[in-house]
């Protein structure tokens, strides 16, 4: 606290993200990391970027990626806005199309980052309850608002949305922008990107730190009609010209290039979080429906902050969540290998 | 222009970087680079990191980075923020220290990103007008207001400010945040940095682009009071929690370790400097003293945009701004190597 301080510094309460520990040896489903890393010609794309060239400017447009990401969803190269990590793009998307006169809704239980951005852009917003089941129920979104934004599938539930029920929330909700978060939509999920040819107000973010492998690279997207990425850029170069720099340049669009080993990745975690639930299921977990790489689970004899504890000793860290209260007995386990998920299982098998 | 922008959108006016051409063959005079790349031993630790591990995420706090920083200036890590270029981190300071009541200060020519910031964040600001001799008077900032912020050596103009009379602002304005920009101190400036333990409300802002030779890899720091790099932090976690990838850290941390490779760089482009001038003035140039890696200069017998757009035809670009009025008539030419500033001279001569 500083008399220097502007005055919105004080009212803040920033994000905090997942550990990311400098200990070796643990088995690390905190954070939803994928296990599997990227493919060769990403490895070799970004070795030809440790060169003499660094000594010059990214293109500050990024447009070859925006380029190679059209491409990829047969978009014009006008529809495509990226940004340092999806963080950044959301971050941009508050600021520019979310700040209106009614409050923006979003889920009681969803990305922990969304209120944060309303503190930092002052931005009124009401949490819209979750179903019993965890689910997202669209009519509960038919009210006046500044703004929808939800992931799907959402986090830290995994819970996926059918693509029918948000067009169905387009049609009936076209006064606001809704953002629709795909960072898990690679696990299973159908891509509301389809719809944005339709919808003028439908605002879809990706990023290449879940499916693509490359979280260490910072490099995430939205895509959406002109008018909304025009909006977009406005605030992108009134804060910071460069975001992206060559490396994350040229490591995304070789990533995005390599759509064969990008399947392979998401269809082995698809996979493995699979026999993962049969396993916990076996031991009295309940989980909850996942189309993401990580699972949603409880325990009705185990308290789940002593789980998460207990397997900690092991060297496993997942994450577990104190607020809000109704999913206070529940973990989030990121889908590792599977022979990080048998420890996993060997783990709990000896702690329960 | 749509109906879905939020209202601050609407007024922005974005920052306009100088152009990265896609063209080969032009040499390219028109932003600050430096001409010397960065040294084998920051492309070796580059290399190292296209790897496997991209698929995790860097270190949110870039805690080895900011040690690093640390080191170099003998302050503490509580001392040092970073960020995604200091373009990122001159916002983040915007936000977090310079928006109060009172309109903040800064030169009428200066980087022209500053009035941006102010639109971003709607902070008032005043330009105080430079000497006639395109200087920084001090007191002409001894007056209320809410935050002062100018680079020195000042851009465009390169001119450098003694660093007593830094010291006179900070004892005279104690009320409000000094940021002193500095950018391009490494081409012959004395540094405030030295000045960080004695005034809390100081905060210094540097770049790895230019001296350290890795515009394309995108970062810069602050570095001032612990109280001041805390808000910084806030604002920083309040919208994105990652700006710095796996590159730009490792990158960062080899390139301020080789001092001898950075000091030969900035020592090669002075020299280059010096006989540019030479040069110049010989043609009936006027050059402003430059602290800087590039000169600010003008022609009494030829238009500067005239003299921009015939060394284009000669595949040379320097930058030229129409604006303010009083500098229109002068060009700023980055210092290039030695072949590079020779062509230039050549191809002057031959339009002269």
């Amino acid at each position: 606290m500083s008399r220097y301080w502007s005055k919105l510094v004080h009212s803040l309460t920033p994000y905090v993200p997942g550990e990311q520990p400098k200990i070796n040896n643990l088995i690390k489903l905190n954070t939803n990391e994928n296990p599997y890393g990227p493919g060769p010609k990403v490895i070799d794309a970004l070795q030809k970027e440790a060169a003499d060239t660094l000594r010059l400017y990214p293109d500050p447009n990024s447009d070859s990626l925006k380029q190679a990401i059209a491409e990829i969803h047969g978009l014009n190269i006008n529809q495509v806005f990226v940004g340092n990590g999806s963080d950044e793009v959301l971050a941009h998307v508050f600021n520019a199309l979310l700040k209106h006169d009614m409050p923006i809704l979003f889920p009681d239980i969803t990305y922990s980052f969304y209120p944060v951005y309303c503190g930092l852009y002052e931005i009124e917003f009401e949490e819209v309850p979750l179903t019993d089941s965890f689910e997202i129920n669209v009519e509960d979104y038919f009210k006046e608002n500044g703004g929808i934004i939800f992931p799907n599938p959402n986090a830290p539930t995994g819970r996926l949305l059918d693509l029918n029920e948000i067009e169905r929330l387009l049609q009936q909700n076209s006064n606001s922008v809704v953002v629709i978060d795909e960072a898990y939509i690679d696990f299973g999920g159908k891509s509301a990107v389809s719809l944005v040819k339709l919808y003028p107000h439908l605002l879809v973010t990706h990023t290449l730190s879940k499916g693509r492998s490359l979280a260490g690279l910072r490099v995430g997207y939205a895509v959406g009609h002109p008018d909304l990425i025009d909006a977009l850029h406005r605030v992108k170069d009134s804060f910071n010209s460069y975001p992206l720099d060559r490396f994350a340049q040229a490591g995304a669009i070789a990533a995005l290039q390599d759509q064969v080993h990008f399947e392979e990745n998401c269809h082995r975690v698809i996979k493995t979080r699979e026999s993962l639930v049969v396993s916990l299921e076996k031991m009295g977990f309940e989980v909850l429906p996942s189309g993401a790489n990580f699972i949603f689970t409880t325990h009705s004899k185990y308290d789940a902050e002593f789980l998460a504890g207990k397997l900690r000793e092991h060297l496993i860290i997942i994450r577990h969540f104190k607020k809000p209260l109704r999913i206070a007995q529940y973990l989030r386990i990121t889908i590792g290998t599977n022979e990080e998920c048998q420890s996993l299982i060997n783990a709990l098998n000896s702690i329960l």
